[in-house]
């Protein structure tokens, strides 16, 4: 087995000596973004994905984003030590080492990109219980629709969910609406329909979101982004949450009180049988 | 004049080499408090009022924050090469690196410290202008009443205010009152009295605004912390905003329309003199 190395700025360095700096942007305002990818065989899964929602959040933010080839030199790079295995990569970019103080924007600077890669544990398929969170999700601003970097109302959520014996915090938005879990999209099935809350409602448009809409329209089943209202989740047949490592995870009480049977869902069942397909065939390659 | 060094966890490092774990929680997740101190001779400015507001913000994130002399040696160390010169200083406490990843808290972290000083460039007596910001602060979180270290709204208001020809962003919170500037309190005259949104409304407990609040009662103006609506603000007598690095600095004007006169107001002088004096004494030592 190699080494673990860390990624940054066109330099692997072991995982635990000093790799950036103090000033950078991305540690003292949280001034940046990642994304945190499947891969395995060297490949990336859904990279154009990723890549697109990286741009659009480097739209938002006004960093101007290394060209793909450098990033994905950096991915692979990341996934040297990997040696093929299944992985989770995350890349960050933040808006780079600024020597000035304060969130004014200075022009010049260069973006500092991270990457590094770990394996990718098999997930649970225990379904998960939740809570719901005691703040709401800021949809009002727009870093609630790119991966940016300020994780503190989810660290915060999580544990909060931990502490009341829970796995996960569903976050409402301002208007009441489910906005999505920690780090996770939320899929409800109301009446015959998949149902998850749009960006709009504050949900970050997930890879895993997205594919999973696809695979419910390939099996016909009726699918809608609308805002989703914390009783239709709590009165939905089924429900599950998605993201890049867990894929679809069951979402199986709310507040304590079961969702649906209680039990993992006939959808939710189909779908990640659908999603481990999809993995499962890019794994075994092109 | 000495080289510039950048304190991290014990050790001075000159500020142009890495310094920090890629894999801080800090950096990784925003999951880390800061304070930004006026010093002077060696010696802090509202130190406790600092050291209180960040013990606050340790409880709010259970990040066991080193004792009150390991802080004082991290900005010590800091403050060294600016041989008691008025300086800026940011100490900077993260939960710590973590090998794993995800938003879940793993008990055992060992909390990162940081701490870097500036000179402090003595502020502009110029009126700032304002424009209200397109996303509201999220007053529902926890965060917004501590100094967490995502500052990616401020960072998208103050660019969008500039692009506006604006100084700075006001922020509304999720009920429409006025929760504060992108990085400073806010306080307005309306009839005789001094008004300035409490906590509850999204506001941070800034160290000037506190001192302030003190040097207003001491000078015989009436004070409140309430609710300020962006109507109150917008027919103010006068207006003016508070951070640790600016002091005092008058608000003339809300989405291009005049507060008051369009000039700095009679309060606002008055204020601006008595705090002046406050860090003059402070300067010239006890």
């Amino acid at each position: 087995m190699k080494t673990p190395m860390v990624y940054v700025n066109g330099r692997l360095y072991p995982e635990d000596q000093p790799h950036l700096s103090a000033l950078d942007r991305g540690f003292t305002l949280g001034d940046g973004l990642f994304e945190t990818m499947r891969a395995a065989g060297g490949r990336v899964f859904r990279w154009e994905d990723h890549l697109a929602r990286l741009r659009r959040g480097a739209e938002v933010l006004a960093i101007s984003l290394p060209g793909e080839s450098a990033l994905c030199d950096a991915v692979a790079a990341a996934l040297e030590h990997r040696t093929g295995e299944p992985s989770l990569v995350r890349l960050t970019v933040t808006r780079g080492v600024d020597v000035g103080r304060g969130v004014a924007v200075r022009p010049g600077l260069t973006p500092t990109v991270v990457a590094r890669a770990v394996p990718l544990v098999p997930p649970t398929t225990r379904g998960a219980t939740a809570v719901v969170a005691p703040m709401r999700r800021n949809d009002t601003s727009p870093l609630s629709q790119v991966k940016a970097m300020g994780y503190g109302d989810s660290v915060l959520a999580r544990r909060w969910a931990e502490q009341r014996g829970a796995d996960e915090a569903v976050f409402l938005n301002t208007r009441g609406h489910v906005a999505g879990a920690t780090t996770a999209n939320i899929f409800a099935v109301v009446g015959d329909t998949l149902v998850t809350p749009p960006p709009e409602s504050g949900a970050l448009p997930g890879v895993t979101r997205r594919l999973v809409l696809d695979l419910a329209r390939t099996a016909g089943i009726p699918v809608a982004e609308r805002p989703l209202s914390l009783d239709d989740l709590a009165s939905a047949r089924e429900a599950f949450t998605t993201n890049i490592a867990l894929g679809i995870r069951p979402l199986v009480s709310l507040d304590a009180r079961p969702i649906g049977s209680g039990q993992p869902g006939e959808v939710t069942r189909l779908l990640s049988a659908r999603l481990d397909d999809v993995w499962r065939r890019f794994v075994e390659g092109p």
